[in-house]
Protein backbone atom coordinates (compact mmCIF):
# COMPACT_ATOMS: atom_id res chain seq x y z
CA UNK A 1 0.00 0.00 0.00
CA UNK A 2 1.28 3.48 -0.55
CA UNK A 3 -0.15 6.62 -0.47
CA UNK A 4 1.39 10.48 0.79
CA UNK A 5 0.75 12.18 4.17
CA UNK A 6 1.36 15.72 5.04
CA UNK A 7 1.59 16.88 8.11
CA UNK A 8 0.77 20.38 7.21
CA UNK A 9 1.22 23.24 10.61
CA UNK A 10 1.01 26.37 10.61
CA UNK A 11 4.59 27.41 9.51
CA UNK A 12 5.52 24.45 8.25
CA UNK A 13 4.88 21.44 6.25
CA UNK A 14 6.43 17.49 6.25
CA UNK A 15 5.55 15.71 3.25
CA UNK A 16 5.67 11.78 3.43
CA UNK A 17 5.64 9.33 0.33
CA UNK A 18 4.49 6.04 2.99
CA UNK A 19 4.91 2.53 1.33
CA UNK A 20 3.94 0.31 3.39
CA UNK A 21 4.07 2.10 6.83
CA UNK A 22 7.43 3.40 5.81
CA UNK A 23 8.60 6.56 4.49
CA UNK A 24 10.17 6.00 1.65
CA UNK A 25 10.17 9.71 0.46
CA UNK A 26 9.86 13.12 2.42
CA UNK A 27 10.11 16.53 1.98
CA UNK A 28 10.27 19.71 4.48
CA UNK A 29 9.36 23.24 3.14
CA UNK A 30 7.72 26.57 4.81
CA UNK A 31 4.55 26.52 2.77
CA UNK A 32 2.29 26.33 6.67
CA UNK A 33 -1.11 27.32 6.39
CA UNK A 34 -0.46 31.01 6.88
CA UNK A 35 1.83 31.09 3.75
CA UNK A 36 -1.54 29.57 1.69
CA UNK A 37 -4.84 30.96 1.21
CA UNK A 38 -7.92 28.33 0.55
CA UNK A 39 -8.17 28.58 -3.04
CA UNK A 40 -4.81 27.73 -3.38
CA UNK A 41 -4.74 24.16 -2.06
CA UNK A 42 -5.97 22.27 -4.65
CA UNK A 43 -3.55 23.42 -7.39
CA UNK A 44 -0.48 22.76 -4.45
CA UNK A 45 -2.07 19.47 -3.96
CA UNK A 46 -1.75 18.95 -7.42
CA UNK A 47 1.95 19.72 -7.31
CA UNK A 48 2.19 17.43 -4.46
CA UNK A 49 1.24 14.52 -6.35
CA UNK A 50 3.99 15.96 -9.21
CA UNK A 51 6.59 15.60 -6.81
CA UNK A 52 5.58 12.91 -4.43
CA UNK A 53 3.95 10.35 -6.40
CA UNK A 54 0.13 10.61 -8.37
CA UNK A 55 -1.36 8.84 -5.35
CA UNK A 56 -3.99 9.25 -2.67
CA UNK A 57 -3.07 11.78 -0.21
CA UNK A 58 -3.90 12.27 3.90
CA UNK A 59 -3.42 15.68 5.15
CA UNK A 60 -3.13 16.51 9.01
CA UNK A 61 -3.13 19.78 11.28
CA UNK A 62 -3.48 23.15 10.35
CA UNK A 63 -5.07 22.23 6.79
CA UNK A 64 -8.32 21.68 8.11
CA UNK A 65 -8.72 24.51 10.29
CA UNK A 66 -10.23 27.72 10.08
CA UNK A 67 -6.73 29.11 8.34
CA UNK A 68 -6.73 26.42 6.49
CA UNK A 69 -8.20 24.66 3.17
CA UNK A 70 -11.42 22.77 4.54
CA UNK A 71 -12.64 23.29 8.28
CA UNK A 72 -12.52 19.78 9.75
CA UNK A 73 -14.20 19.41 12.93
CA UNK A 74 -13.04 17.70 16.15
CA UNK A 75 -13.73 14.43 17.61
CA UNK A 76 -14.46 14.76 21.38
CA UNK A 77 -12.15 12.66 23.62
CA UNK A 78 -11.53 9.79 24.18
CA UNK A 79 -10.38 9.40 21.02
CA UNK A 80 -8.23 6.92 18.72
CA UNK A 81 -6.99 5.89 15.74
CA UNK A 82 -10.95 4.70 14.38
CA UNK A 83 -12.32 7.75 16.00
CA UNK A 84 -10.29 9.74 13.50
CA UNK A 85 -11.35 7.68 10.37
CA UNK A 86 -14.89 7.79 11.02
CA UNK A 87 -14.54 11.80 10.88
CA UNK A 88 -12.35 11.76 8.04
CA UNK A 89 -13.20 14.92 5.71
CA UNK A 90 -13.06 13.73 2.06
CA UNK A 91 -12.32 16.47 -0.53
CA UNK A 92 -12.39 13.77 -3.31
CA UNK A 93 -11.99 10.35 -3.54
CA UNK A 94 -8.68 10.36 -2.88
CA UNK A 95 -8.09 13.23 -0.58
CA UNK A 96 -9.01 13.81 2.99
CA UNK A 97 -8.24 15.85 6.05
CA UNK A 98 -8.22 14.35 9.12
CA UNK A 99 -10.09 15.98 12.14
CA UNK A 100 -8.78 17.39 15.68
CA UNK A 101 -9.40 16.18 18.52
CA UNK A 102 -11.38 18.67 21.76
CA UNK A 103 -12.06 18.19 25.40
CA UNK A 104 -15.66 19.64 25.48
CA UNK A 105 -15.80 20.63 28.82
CA UNK A 106 -16.05 24.72 29.61
CA UNK A 107 -14.22 23.74 32.24
CA UNK A 108 -11.03 22.01 30.63
CA UNK A 109 -12.01 23.48 27.00
CA UNK A 110 -8.93 22.42 24.89
CA UNK A 111 -8.36 21.53 21.33
CA UNK A 112 -5.47 19.89 19.48
CA UNK A 113 -5.13 19.81 15.35
CA UNK A 114 -1.65 17.41 14.32
CA UNK A 115 -0.89 16.21 16.80
CA UNK A 116 -2.67 13.56 17.67
CA UNK A 117 -1.51 11.73 14.51
CA UNK A 118 1.86 11.81 16.31
CA UNK A 119 0.29 10.92 19.64
CA UNK A 120 -1.87 7.88 18.56
CA UNK A 121 1.30 7.03 15.95
CA UNK A 122 3.41 6.55 18.83
CA UNK A 123 1.10 4.19 20.92
CA UNK A 124 0.43 2.16 17.45
CA UNK A 125 4.30 2.51 16.80
CA UNK A 126 4.50 0.51 20.36
CA UNK A 127 6.86 3.52 21.16
CA UNK A 128 4.52 4.75 23.98
CA UNK A 129 2.61 2.41 25.90
CA UNK A 130 -0.91 2.34 26.06
CA UNK A 131 -1.72 3.99 29.29
CA UNK A 132 1.57 7.06 29.68
CA UNK A 133 1.84 10.67 29.89
CA UNK A 134 3.32 12.53 27.25
CA UNK A 135 4.27 15.79 26.34
CA UNK A 136 4.90 17.24 22.67
CA UNK A 137 6.93 20.59 23.43
CA UNK A 138 6.94 23.37 20.69
CA UNK A 139 4.62 26.77 20.02
CA UNK A 140 2.06 25.41 22.16
CA UNK A 141 2.67 22.63 24.32
CA UNK A 142 0.64 19.51 24.34
CA UNK A 143 0.52 17.47 27.83
CA UNK A 144 -1.76 14.08 27.02
CA UNK A 145 -2.80 11.87 29.57
CA UNK A 146 -3.12 8.45 27.45
CA UNK A 147 -5.49 5.35 28.67
CA UNK A 148 -5.93 2.45 27.15
CA UNK A 149 -4.57 3.35 23.66
CA UNK A 150 -7.03 6.32 23.88
CA UNK A 151 -6.25 10.19 24.35
CA UNK A 152 -8.45 10.72 27.30
CA UNK A 153 -7.99 14.18 28.51
CA UNK A 154 -4.90 16.89 27.70
CA UNK A 155 -3.89 20.07 28.40
CA UNK A 156 -2.01 22.83 25.98
CA UNK A 157 0.40 25.63 27.39
CA UNK A 158 1.26 28.44 25.41
CA UNK A 159 5.17 28.22 26.48
CA UNK A 160 6.86 28.19 22.99
CA UNK A 161 4.39 31.16 22.21
CA UNK A 162 5.47 33.22 25.19
CA UNK A 163 8.68 33.06 25.17
CA UNK A 164 8.70 34.03 21.26
CA UNK A 165 6.57 37.40 22.02
CA UNK A 166 9.30 37.64 25.31
CA UNK A 167 12.18 37.52 22.43
CA UNK A 168 10.14 39.51 20.19
CA UNK A 169 8.73 42.72 21.77
CA UNK A 170 8.64 44.52 25.22
CA UNK A 171 11.37 45.08 27.95
CA UNK A 172 13.58 41.71 27.98
CA UNK A 173 13.75 41.22 24.12
CA UNK A 174 17.22 42.83 24.01
CA UNK A 175 18.55 40.32 26.72
CA UNK A 176 17.27 37.20 25.05
CA UNK A 177 18.33 37.31 21.55
CA UNK A 178 21.24 34.93 22.97
CA UNK A 179 20.98 30.60 21.55
CA UNK A 180 19.41 28.35 24.40
CA UNK A 181 21.63 25.41 25.75
CA UNK A 182 20.67 23.74 28.41
CA UNK A 183 23.50 24.20 30.92
CA UNK A 184 23.31 26.01 34.51
CA UNK A 185 21.58 29.27 33.23
CA UNK A 186 18.75 26.65 32.07
CA UNK A 187 18.92 24.49 34.83
CA UNK A 188 18.98 27.54 37.58
CA UNK A 189 15.94 29.16 35.43
CA UNK A 190 14.06 25.71 35.73
CA UNK A 191 14.08 25.37 39.38
CA UNK A 192 12.73 29.42 39.46
CA UNK A 193 9.88 28.11 36.76
CA UNK A 194 8.89 25.45 39.06
CA UNK A 195 7.67 27.83 41.51
CA UNK A 196 5.63 29.10 38.58
CA UNK A 197 6.04 33.06 40.05
CA UNK A 198 6.37 33.66 36.04
CA UNK A 199 5.56 36.99 36.56
CA UNK A 200 7.91 38.79 39.10
CA UNK A 201 10.98 35.74 37.56
CA UNK A 202 10.92 37.45 34.38
CA UNK A 203 11.29 40.99 35.56
CA UNK A 204 14.03 39.51 37.76
CA UNK A 205 16.04 39.20 34.43
CA UNK A 206 16.00 42.55 33.57
CA UNK A 207 17.24 43.72 37.50
CA UNK A 208 19.52 41.19 37.56
CA UNK A 209 21.32 42.30 33.93
CA UNK A 210 21.01 46.11 36.06
CA UNK A 211 22.50 45.19 39.02
CA UNK A 212 25.31 42.98 37.36
CA UNK A 213 24.38 39.66 38.59
CA UNK A 214 23.64 37.86 34.88
CA UNK A 215 25.36 37.98 31.76
CA UNK A 216 22.70 38.77 28.70
CA UNK A 217 24.61 35.56 27.14
CA UNK A 218 22.82 33.09 30.00
CA UNK A 219 19.51 35.30 29.56
CA UNK A 220 17.93 33.18 26.60
CA UNK A 221 18.81 30.08 28.25
CA UNK A 222 17.75 31.17 31.80
CA UNK A 223 14.30 32.52 30.42
CA UNK A 224 13.60 29.23 28.54
CA UNK A 225 13.89 27.16 31.59
CA UNK A 226 11.78 29.42 33.51
CA UNK A 227 8.92 28.66 30.89
CA UNK A 228 9.65 25.31 30.76
CA UNK A 229 10.12 24.55 34.23
CA UNK A 230 7.01 26.46 35.26
CA UNK A 231 5.38 24.25 32.48
CA UNK A 232 6.73 20.68 33.42
CA UNK A 233 6.17 21.75 36.89
CA UNK A 234 2.28 22.48 36.37
CA UNK A 235 1.87 19.33 35.06
CA UNK A 236 3.82 16.49 36.41
CA UNK A 237 4.70 18.33 40.29
CA UNK A 238 8.29 18.00 41.34
CA UNK A 239 8.50 13.87 42.33
CA UNK A 240 7.08 11.88 39.84
CA UNK A 241 8.29 8.12 39.07
CA UNK A 242 6.62 7.13 36.03
CA UNK A 243 8.42 8.57 32.43
CA UNK A 244 6.91 11.02 30.26
CA UNK A 245 6.79 10.14 26.47
CA UNK A 246 8.27 13.33 25.02
CA UNK A 247 7.30 13.67 20.98
CA UNK A 248 9.90 16.00 19.43
CA UNK A 249 12.72 17.01 17.76
CA UNK A 250 16.23 16.71 19.27
CA UNK A 251 17.10 20.06 20.49
CA UNK A 252 13.07 20.98 22.04
CA UNK A 253 12.86 17.09 23.60
CA UNK A 254 16.28 17.46 24.81
CA UNK A 255 15.11 20.66 27.32
CA UNK A 256 12.20 19.23 28.27
CA UNK A 257 14.00 15.90 29.38
CA UNK A 258 16.51 17.96 30.88
CA UNK A 259 13.85 20.10 32.51
CA UNK A 260 11.79 17.04 34.15
CA UNK A 261 15.23 15.25 35.14
CA UNK A 262 16.00 18.21 37.32
CA UNK A 263 12.17 18.38 38.98
CA UNK A 264 12.35 14.41 40.01
CA UNK A 265 10.93 13.70 37.08
CA UNK A 266 12.28 11.06 33.66
CA UNK A 267 11.68 11.36 30.24
CA UNK A 268 11.96 9.07 27.20
CA UNK A 269 12.54 10.49 23.87
CA UNK A 270 10.18 9.71 20.60
CA UNK A 271 10.83 11.15 17.15
CA UNK A 272 8.20 13.24 16.12
CA UNK A 273 8.04 11.79 12.20
CA UNK A 274 8.45 8.20 12.97
CA UNK A 275 5.20 8.70 15.18
CA UNK A 276 3.61 10.66 12.66
CA UNK A 277 4.38 8.07 9.90
CA UNK A 278 3.45 5.23 12.21
CA UNK A 279 -0.54 7.37 13.30
CA UNK A 280 -0.98 8.58 9.41
CA UNK A 281 -0.22 4.51 8.39
CA UNK A 282 -2.81 3.31 10.87
CA UNK A 283 -5.51 5.95 9.70
CA UNK A 284 -5.19 4.87 6.36
CA UNK A 285 -5.20 1.45 6.92
CA UNK A 286 -8.05 1.19 9.08
CA UNK A 287 -9.97 3.65 6.59
CA UNK A 288 -9.32 0.76 3.97
CA UNK B 1 8.36 76.75 50.49
CA UNK B 2 8.09 76.44 46.82
CA UNK B 3 9.11 74.07 44.33
CA UNK B 4 8.43 72.21 40.78
CA UNK B 5 8.29 68.56 40.92
CA UNK B 6 8.03 66.21 38.23
CA UNK B 7 7.17 62.48 37.92
CA UNK B 8 9.14 60.97 34.62
CA UNK B 9 7.61 57.58 33.52
CA UNK B 10 8.81 56.01 30.78
CA UNK B 11 6.26 57.00 28.75
CA UNK B 12 4.50 59.72 30.46
CA UNK B 13 5.16 62.73 32.67
CA UNK B 14 3.07 64.52 35.63
CA UNK B 15 4.33 67.91 36.67
CA UNK B 16 3.58 69.74 39.62
CA UNK B 17 4.13 72.84 41.28
CA UNK B 18 4.16 72.21 45.27
CA UNK B 19 3.80 75.12 47.57
CA UNK B 20 3.38 74.08 51.22
CA UNK B 21 3.30 70.47 50.38
CA UNK B 22 0.21 71.31 48.53
CA UNK B 23 0.10 70.87 44.84
CA UNK B 24 -1.20 74.40 42.87
CA UNK B 25 -0.54 73.72 40.08
CA UNK B 26 0.13 70.32 37.45
CA UNK B 27 0.12 69.28 33.75
CA UNK B 28 0.41 65.89 32.33
CA UNK B 29 1.77 64.98 29.05
CA UNK B 30 3.17 62.10 26.79
CA UNK B 31 6.95 63.04 26.76
CA UNK B 32 8.42 60.18 28.78
CA UNK B 33 12.35 59.40 28.77
CA UNK B 34 11.56 56.98 25.69
CA UNK B 35 10.08 60.65 23.78
CA UNK B 36 13.39 62.42 24.63
CA UNK B 37 17.22 62.28 24.37
CA UNK B 38 19.73 62.51 26.76
CA UNK B 39 20.73 66.27 25.05
CA UNK B 40 17.15 67.61 25.47
CA UNK B 41 16.70 67.62 28.87
CA UNK B 42 18.13 70.79 29.66
CA UNK B 43 15.77 72.82 27.14
CA UNK B 44 13.20 70.72 28.34
CA UNK B 45 13.88 71.75 32.06
CA UNK B 46 13.94 75.53 30.37
CA UNK B 47 10.78 75.28 29.46
CA UNK B 48 8.89 73.36 31.98
CA UNK B 49 10.41 76.54 34.56
CA UNK B 50 8.44 78.69 31.77
CA UNK B 51 5.42 77.03 32.34
CA UNK B 52 5.48 76.21 36.08
CA UNK B 53 7.59 79.02 37.67
CA UNK B 54 11.23 79.63 37.64
CA UNK B 55 11.69 77.30 40.73
CA UNK B 56 13.89 75.06 41.85
CA UNK B 57 13.01 71.19 40.56
CA UNK B 58 13.13 67.96 41.81
CA UNK B 59 13.19 65.30 38.94
CA UNK B 60 12.00 61.50 39.87
CA UNK B 61 11.54 57.90 37.72
CA UNK B 62 13.07 57.17 34.25
CA UNK B 63 15.13 60.88 33.84
CA UNK B 64 17.81 59.12 35.97
CA UNK B 65 17.86 56.03 34.35
CA UNK B 66 20.29 54.68 31.78
CA UNK B 67 17.50 55.58 28.62
CA UNK B 68 16.88 59.46 30.66
CA UNK B 69 19.40 62.16 31.35
CA UNK B 70 21.89 61.43 33.55
CA UNK B 71 22.26 58.25 35.29
CA UNK B 72 21.67 58.07 39.14
CA UNK B 73 22.49 55.03 41.35
CA UNK B 74 20.37 52.70 43.60
CA UNK B 75 20.10 53.23 46.87
CA UNK B 76 20.16 49.71 48.73
CA UNK B 77 17.11 48.66 50.86
CA UNK B 78 16.19 49.13 53.59
CA UNK B 79 15.47 52.91 52.33
CA UNK B 80 13.55 55.70 53.55
CA UNK B 81 13.65 59.77 52.61
CA UNK B 82 16.62 60.40 54.38
CA UNK B 83 18.51 57.65 51.94
CA UNK B 84 16.86 59.29 49.27
CA UNK B 85 18.18 62.86 50.46
CA UNK B 86 21.61 61.59 50.65
CA UNK B 87 21.88 60.29 47.15
CA UNK B 88 19.97 62.96 45.00
CA UNK B 89 22.38 63.91 41.98
CA UNK B 90 22.55 67.33 41.47
CA UNK B 91 22.62 68.65 37.94
CA UNK B 92 23.11 72.20 39.10
CA UNK B 93 22.32 74.23 42.26
CA UNK B 94 18.30 74.14 42.15
CA UNK B 95 17.94 71.12 39.45
CA UNK B 96 18.09 67.44 41.41
CA UNK B 97 17.18 63.83 40.53
CA UNK B 98 15.78 61.15 43.06
CA UNK B 99 17.75 57.69 42.98
CA UNK B 100 16.17 54.96 42.11
CA UNK B 101 16.12 51.31 45.09
CA UNK B 102 18.03 48.24 44.78
CA UNK B 103 17.95 44.87 46.28
CA UNK B 104 20.95 43.95 45.97
CA UNK B 105 20.80 40.18 46.43
CA UNK B 106 21.56 38.06 43.90
CA UNK B 107 18.13 35.47 44.56
CA UNK B 108 15.95 38.69 45.05
CA UNK B 109 17.30 41.07 42.46
CA UNK B 110 15.23 44.07 41.91
CA UNK B 111 15.29 47.66 41.18
CA UNK B 112 13.10 50.82 41.28
CA UNK B 113 12.61 54.36 39.89
CA UNK B 114 10.17 56.48 40.53
CA UNK B 115 7.98 54.33 42.98
CA UNK B 116 9.71 54.92 45.62
CA UNK B 117 9.11 58.67 46.11
CA UNK B 118 5.18 57.35 46.38
CA UNK B 119 5.73 54.59 48.28
CA UNK B 120 7.08 56.90 50.96
CA UNK B 121 5.17 59.39 50.11
CA UNK B 122 2.22 57.37 51.35
CA UNK B 123 3.33 56.93 54.55
CA UNK B 124 4.71 60.27 55.38
CA UNK B 125 1.28 61.64 54.52
CA UNK B 126 0.29 59.78 56.87
CA UNK B 127 -2.11 57.06 54.02
CA UNK B 128 -0.21 53.57 55.09
CA UNK B 129 1.05 52.59 58.30
CA UNK B 130 4.72 52.34 58.94
CA UNK B 131 4.45 48.64 59.08
CA UNK B 132 2.30 47.53 55.65
CA UNK B 133 2.52 45.73 52.45
CA UNK B 134 1.83 47.97 49.36
CA UNK B 135 1.19 47.17 45.68
CA UNK B 136 1.26 49.47 42.64
CA UNK B 137 -0.12 48.17 39.90
CA UNK B 138 1.13 49.28 36.33
CA UNK B 139 3.05 47.72 33.32
CA UNK B 140 5.61 46.40 35.67
CA UNK B 141 3.52 46.36 39.25
CA UNK B 142 5.50 46.17 42.57
CA UNK B 143 5.33 44.82 45.83
CA UNK B 144 6.76 46.50 48.66
CA UNK B 145 6.81 45.07 52.32
CA UNK B 146 7.26 48.16 54.07
CA UNK B 147 8.34 48.40 57.61
CA UNK B 148 9.13 50.91 60.41
CA UNK B 149 8.23 53.27 57.21
CA UNK B 150 11.19 51.61 55.41
CA UNK B 151 11.37 50.14 52.37
CA UNK B 152 12.69 46.34 53.39
CA UNK B 153 11.93 44.11 50.44
CA UNK B 154 10.02 44.71 47.27
CA UNK B 155 9.06 42.30 43.98
CA UNK B 156 8.07 43.40 40.84
CA UNK B 157 5.93 41.84 38.21
CA UNK B 158 5.67 41.99 34.84
CA UNK B 159 1.64 41.36 34.94
CA UNK B 160 0.57 44.81 32.91
CA UNK B 161 3.66 43.99 30.64
CA UNK B 162 2.70 40.38 29.52
CA UNK B 163 -1.06 41.75 28.83
CA UNK B 164 0.28 44.10 26.75
CA UNK B 165 2.35 41.06 25.03
CA UNK B 166 -0.51 39.25 24.64
CA UNK B 167 -2.55 42.04 23.67
CA UNK B 168 -0.16 43.35 20.75
CA UNK B 169 0.91 40.40 19.31
CA UNK B 170 0.29 36.08 18.79
CA UNK B 171 -2.60 33.82 18.93
CA UNK B 172 -4.58 35.56 21.77
CA UNK B 173 -4.35 39.49 20.14
CA UNK B 174 -7.44 39.25 18.09
CA UNK B 175 -9.55 38.29 20.95
CA UNK B 176 -7.89 40.58 23.55
CA UNK B 177 -9.18 43.85 22.27
CA UNK B 178 -12.19 44.57 24.26
CA UNK B 179 -12.44 46.58 27.10
CA UNK B 180 -11.44 45.09 30.47
CA UNK B 181 -14.65 45.17 33.39
CA UNK B 182 -14.26 43.91 37.09
CA UNK B 183 -17.48 41.83 36.42
CA UNK B 184 -18.26 38.23 35.91
CA UNK B 185 -15.08 37.25 33.52
CA UNK B 186 -13.14 39.06 35.27
CA UNK B 187 -13.40 37.10 38.68
CA UNK B 188 -13.35 33.88 36.80
CA UNK B 189 -9.69 34.66 35.47
CA UNK B 190 -8.49 35.48 39.06
CA UNK B 191 -9.84 32.38 40.11
CA UNK B 192 -8.07 30.32 37.79
CA UNK B 193 -5.02 32.69 37.55
CA UNK B 194 -4.91 32.11 41.43
CA UNK B 195 -4.21 28.51 40.64
CA UNK B 196 -0.85 29.93 38.82
CA UNK B 197 -0.80 28.13 35.76
CA UNK B 198 -0.78 30.89 33.08
CA UNK B 199 0.62 29.02 30.61
CA UNK B 200 -2.24 26.50 30.51
CA UNK B 201 -5.12 29.45 31.12
CA UNK B 202 -4.11 31.58 28.36
CA UNK B 203 -4.38 28.79 25.41
CA UNK B 204 -7.57 27.69 26.67
CA UNK B 205 -8.71 31.32 25.70
CA UNK B 206 -8.18 30.36 22.37
CA UNK B 207 -9.99 27.14 22.85
CA UNK B 208 -12.85 28.45 24.42
CA UNK B 209 -13.36 30.54 21.94
CA UNK B 210 -12.85 27.86 19.14
CA UNK B 211 -15.34 25.15 21.34
CA UNK B 212 -18.33 28.35 21.89
CA UNK B 213 -17.93 28.26 25.23
CA UNK B 214 -16.98 32.12 25.75
CA UNK B 215 -17.62 35.07 23.72
CA UNK B 216 -14.57 37.41 23.00
CA UNK B 217 -16.57 40.56 24.37
CA UNK B 218 -15.21 38.85 27.71
CA UNK B 219 -12.02 37.38 26.54
CA UNK B 220 -9.93 40.59 27.79
CA UNK B 221 -11.61 40.79 31.03
CA UNK B 222 -11.18 36.86 31.72
CA UNK B 223 -7.19 37.60 30.25
CA UNK B 224 -6.99 40.22 32.86
CA UNK B 225 -8.39 38.35 35.49
CA UNK B 226 -6.09 35.82 35.04
CA UNK B 227 -2.41 37.87 35.14
CA UNK B 228 -3.89 40.16 37.95
CA UNK B 229 -5.08 36.66 39.95
CA UNK B 230 -1.69 35.13 39.45
CA UNK B 231 0.10 38.07 40.39
CA UNK B 232 -2.28 38.47 43.51
CA UNK B 233 -2.10 34.70 44.62
CA UNK B 234 1.67 34.84 44.38
CA UNK B 235 1.99 37.81 47.26
CA UNK B 236 -0.99 37.90 49.31
CA UNK B 237 -1.48 33.94 49.04
CA UNK B 238 -5.57 32.95 49.22
CA UNK B 239 -6.32 34.17 52.61
CA UNK B 240 -4.83 37.23 54.26
CA UNK B 241 -6.45 39.24 57.09
CA UNK B 242 -4.45 42.43 57.36
CA UNK B 243 -5.41 44.85 53.89
CA UNK B 244 -2.92 45.52 51.02
CA UNK B 245 -2.16 49.17 50.53
CA UNK B 246 -2.62 50.18 46.53
CA UNK B 247 -1.44 52.67 45.14
CA UNK B 248 -2.90 53.67 42.01
CA UNK B 249 -5.24 55.51 39.71
CA UNK B 250 -9.05 54.39 40.07
CA UNK B 251 -9.31 51.79 37.13
CA UNK B 252 -6.20 49.76 37.64
CA UNK B 253 -6.81 50.25 41.66
CA UNK B 254 -10.37 49.09 41.41
CA UNK B 255 -9.14 45.63 39.62
CA UNK B 256 -6.54 45.14 41.80
CA UNK B 257 -8.53 45.48 44.62
CA UNK B 258 -11.32 43.41 43.51
CA UNK B 259 -9.02 40.48 42.73
CA UNK B 260 -7.67 41.04 46.71
CA UNK B 261 -11.53 41.12 47.63
CA UNK B 262 -11.99 37.54 45.59
CA UNK B 263 -8.89 35.48 46.91
CA UNK B 264 -9.62 36.46 50.52
CA UNK B 265 -7.89 39.78 51.06
CA UNK B 266 -8.90 43.26 51.24
CA UNK B 267 -7.57 46.73 49.77
CA UNK B 268 -7.28 49.98 50.72
CA UNK B 269 -6.77 52.30 47.42
CA UNK B 270 -4.56 55.06 48.01
CA UNK B 271 -3.93 57.88 45.26
CA UNK B 272 -1.01 58.21 43.24
CA UNK B 273 -0.64 61.16 42.68
CA UNK B 274 -1.16 62.41 46.23
CA UNK B 275 1.09 60.01 47.53
CA UNK B 276 3.86 61.32 44.80
CA UNK B 277 3.28 65.15 46.10
CA UNK B 278 3.73 64.00 49.75
CA UNK B 279 6.99 62.05 49.22
CA UNK B 280 8.49 64.33 46.94
CA UNK B 281 8.03 67.32 49.29
CA UNK B 282 9.23 64.72 52.29
CA UNK B 283 12.98 64.62 49.95
CA UNK B 284 12.64 68.77 49.62
CA UNK B 285 11.86 69.21 53.35
CA UNK B 286 14.74 67.06 54.16
CA UNK B 287 17.85 67.91 51.89
CA UNK B 288 16.93 72.22 52.78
Amino acid sequence: VTFVAVDWGTTNRRMFRIKDGVAVASERDDKGATAMSADKYAAEIATIRTRMGDLPILLAGMVGSTIGWRETGYVPTPAGIATLVRQLQWIDARTAIVPGVAMRDPASADVMRGEEVQLLGAVAAGSVPRDALLCQPGTHCKWVWMENGLITRFITAMTGELFGLLRGHGLLASQLSGAVSDGDAFAEGVRHGATRDLLSALFAIRASKLLGYRNDADAASYASGLLIGADVAARIGTARSAPVYVIAGPVLGDLYARAMSLLGGSAVLVDSDTAFVAGITSIWEQHA
